[in-house]
């Protein structure tokens, strides 16, 4: 097909959107490392998951054997609200740049969470009505999984208590609001309202609150409330099984149009975009059906994959939650206090670790004032005001884009555009004032994580 | 074609998209009055407002003979960016309210400025740019029309100095960055970059502002800048052209599924968005072809179609722009200040009022908390966070949806969702708290504003 023919947004109709998520672990060879019970250093078993989250869920934390998971009605059907996400040509941008290579980048934000959050909130929400459950809780930080999480229980009537660092609570009154809008109580952590919240109070009275507090209040919450279990956004296998719906769909999209491309990019925290975004395409390169160059950006200020360690380590920094592999950190990492752009986890999804440690992707770090500056520059040229997450994958976007204008290669560049920045215009006015400083921490400054890791001999 | 098959979105393809827009006016037997010169009180030549706005943009504020007008292959493309936009079938809304009414919106809040208002940005954008301009200037009260200009101007490279009333530069630092980072100037209205500011200034040195104040700082700046010109986001004839691609998109895609509706309705504040989406609908009412019942919805605290006067009066508060003959609540009308759902402009686009005065079309009011009330809902049902101004149309759609309910009517009603409510949290968190007021103003409220209408023997 002509390249002519390519529209500017590619929408697939409701009949070519998948039914089905795929689950990588299948196609993987080395599968990711089990999670540990913390107490033990026994593989967690799903009657001990079972406590924490819900049943089917759990199924699908443990299902390394299924390649496709149907996805069910309820959630095809909430699915079609908000998706097909457009995949989009960036033609302005490509025209701008004066590159020969062809950009495209999958667009998740256009629904109220502002990202891709809510493909997973959506089905964990789904699985726990349908355990008869009354609830559920869990954290949020900067807001976009406790938002996405509450439009997903307000849609199945579950009741949803979230728990947001006390500081984000009160600089981000407007997340807040959109949360209580879909019905959610929005508790600032730590509290009193929990044990551990109590305890921590009555430690550092004057503390703002860490994501780490707030997990261990949203699963004790969990754990000691009848008929309610914890969830969470990202990092887990359930999480990126959900998400795989972003590369299904992009795929779907880039076939039709007979269209392969060569190399795909996607920001990474605790991997559950780009573990979404990559997912079929990684399937068929450890199935040795095709080769495609895949990156993951991170913030240099929270460098996991490319400084990080290979290692079981907590998932909180509370130190409640099991244990993982990971590339990691340590769970008492914590990014400086000027970096702006989120992807703060101390970890990375086990799965995606494995790959990277197999070498079927690659890692790349970028410092936060050139991530604005890319975030600037697509938003007056492709129109959409990018989330700082997002614009990592951007910033790789174009630094690939101005290579082939060097070499004259016509390469196709796919990359997840996550989200919307509505949320996040601190962050911009930091940069649009000149003021926004780039960090990138020493080896000194890494060594307190390392040294918190847990000995396991796994 | 059958009811199962009308999906939950319906997207036109890019070959589908209008390249025309639709100028009702040739088909009004009605014309609306022309603009009058506030000094001589006779019609407005092009010349005048050469003066102000770009030539263009004149032809098309007097053009009341083409019913057709081409769509710049410029601008086709920018709308290629980010239309067309979604005509949604609201199939869970119409579950929960157990309706047989069929309702559809058209959602045009899938791109950054959150609303339609990027439509007709852009077309004055890229006729500044046609003409040779340096840049264009205009006013913004809470900020859409800003950003949507910003977001126009960047995209061709044009300047852009908005003035934005000083409580809500104060009171909205997101949006105002928004705007910076498309690289807008914003000055907080009134200012001493202007002789009409320092002098209201010097009279009022605490004012906060008005959009008033503003459009004389912008107007002052424009017609006394080489190189700049003013424009307006709402209200004028040019502004309904551009937004025809609202209704004519609709218009497309419900007869490619050949739906007919029964009721349309539209929020109104200056009428830029009902003047667009019921635009090729009123074309067929107006020739005869077909009928439609189209509802107007204006907030009861700023009733200028249901209470105002259809008279001759001044376009802004500051008296010096020409005068329009509308419904009007004479402008010094101000709506109390507890009203946070905008639409507050206290006339309305001539063409719209000269056809509700033909008895085209008809105009309902609303209290804002039924207002927040019905956007909650739609919320918590289809997933999008609506702005307060397109949840007015929200309130009405499900009031006539639950009429059908009573009756067994299966009525088709489509209504436009104009944009997004991300920055409207303040409001939002009125209502989540419980201390959002109604405000009905009173006949003696009323009289002031009709007293300040100026003597207009036309």
């Amino acid at each position: 097909m002509s390249e002519k023919q390519i529209p500017y947004k590619i929408y697939l109709e409701e009949a070519e959107m998948p039914k089905q998520w795929y689950n990588v672990r299948a196609d993987m060879k080395n599968k990711p490392a089990p999670l540990l019970n913390p107490a033990t250093l026994e593989p967690m078993t799903a009657e001990e998951l079972g406590a924490v989250f819900c049943e089917e869920l759990v199924q699908q934390e443990l299902n390394e054997t299924d390649r496709f998971i149907d996805i069910p009605d309820e959630i095809q059907s909430f699915y079609k609200m908000y998706r097909p996400a457009p995949l989009v040509r960036a033609y302005c941008l490509e025209k701008k740049l004066g590159t020969p290579a062809k950009i495209y980048y999958k667009f998740e934000g256009n629904n109220t969470s502002g990202s891709h959050k809510l493909n997973s909130a959506i089905a964990q929400a789904y699985y726990a009505k349908k355990q008869g459950l009354k609830g559920v809780t869990t954290e949020t930080g900067a807001g976009q999984w406790g938002t996405a999480l509450s439009m997903a229980c307000s849609y199945f009537d579950l009741d949803c208590k979230v728990y947001m660092v006390k500081v984000s609570y009160e600089q981000k009154p407007f997340r807040r609001e959109v949360m209580r809008t879909y019905g959610a109580s929005v508790t600032p952590s730590p509290s009193t309202t929990t044990e551990v919240g109590k305890k921590i109070l009555a430690e550092h009275p004057g503390t703002t609150g860490s994501l780490g507090c707030a997990i261990s209040e949203a699963v004790e919450v969990a754990v000691s409330t009848e008929g309610y279990r914890y969830v969470l956004g990202s990092v887990l296998n359930q999480v990126l099984l959900h998400q795989s719906i972003i590369g299904m769909e992009t795929k779907i999209a880039l076939d039709k149009y007979g269209i392969k491309p060569d190399v795909i990019i996607g920001c990474a925290g605790g991997g559950s975009n780009l573990g979404g975004l990559i997912s079929p395409f990684m399937g068929e390169k450890l199935r040795g059906e095709a080769d495609y160059q895949i990156i993951a950006v991170e913030p240099a200020s929270c460098p996991s994959l490319t400084r990080g360690k290979f290692a079981y380590d907590f998932c909180d920094t509370g130190m409640v939650c099991p244990l993982a592999k990971m590339y990691t950190l340590g769970s008492g990492f914590i990014p400086s206090a000027n970096h702006a752009g989120g992807l703060r986890y101390h970890g990375m999804s086990s799965t995606l670790s494995q790959l990277y440690d197999d070498g079927f992707m690659e890692a790349r770090s970028v410092e936060q004032t050139a991530v604005f500056e890319a975030a600037q520059q697509f938003a007056r040229i492709e129109g959409i005001l990018p989330a700082p997450e997002s614009s990592h994958a951007i910033r790789v976007a174009i630094d690939e884009a101005l290579k082939c204008k060097e070499t004259g290669e016509e390469k196709t560049i796919v990359f997840g555009l996550t989200g919307t920045g509505y949320f996040d215009m601190v962050a911009y006015q930091k940069f649009n004032d000149g003021v926004m400083m780039d960090y990138i921490p020493t080896d000194e400054d890494l060594k307190p994580g390392f040294d918190s890791l847990p000995k396991v001999d796994k």
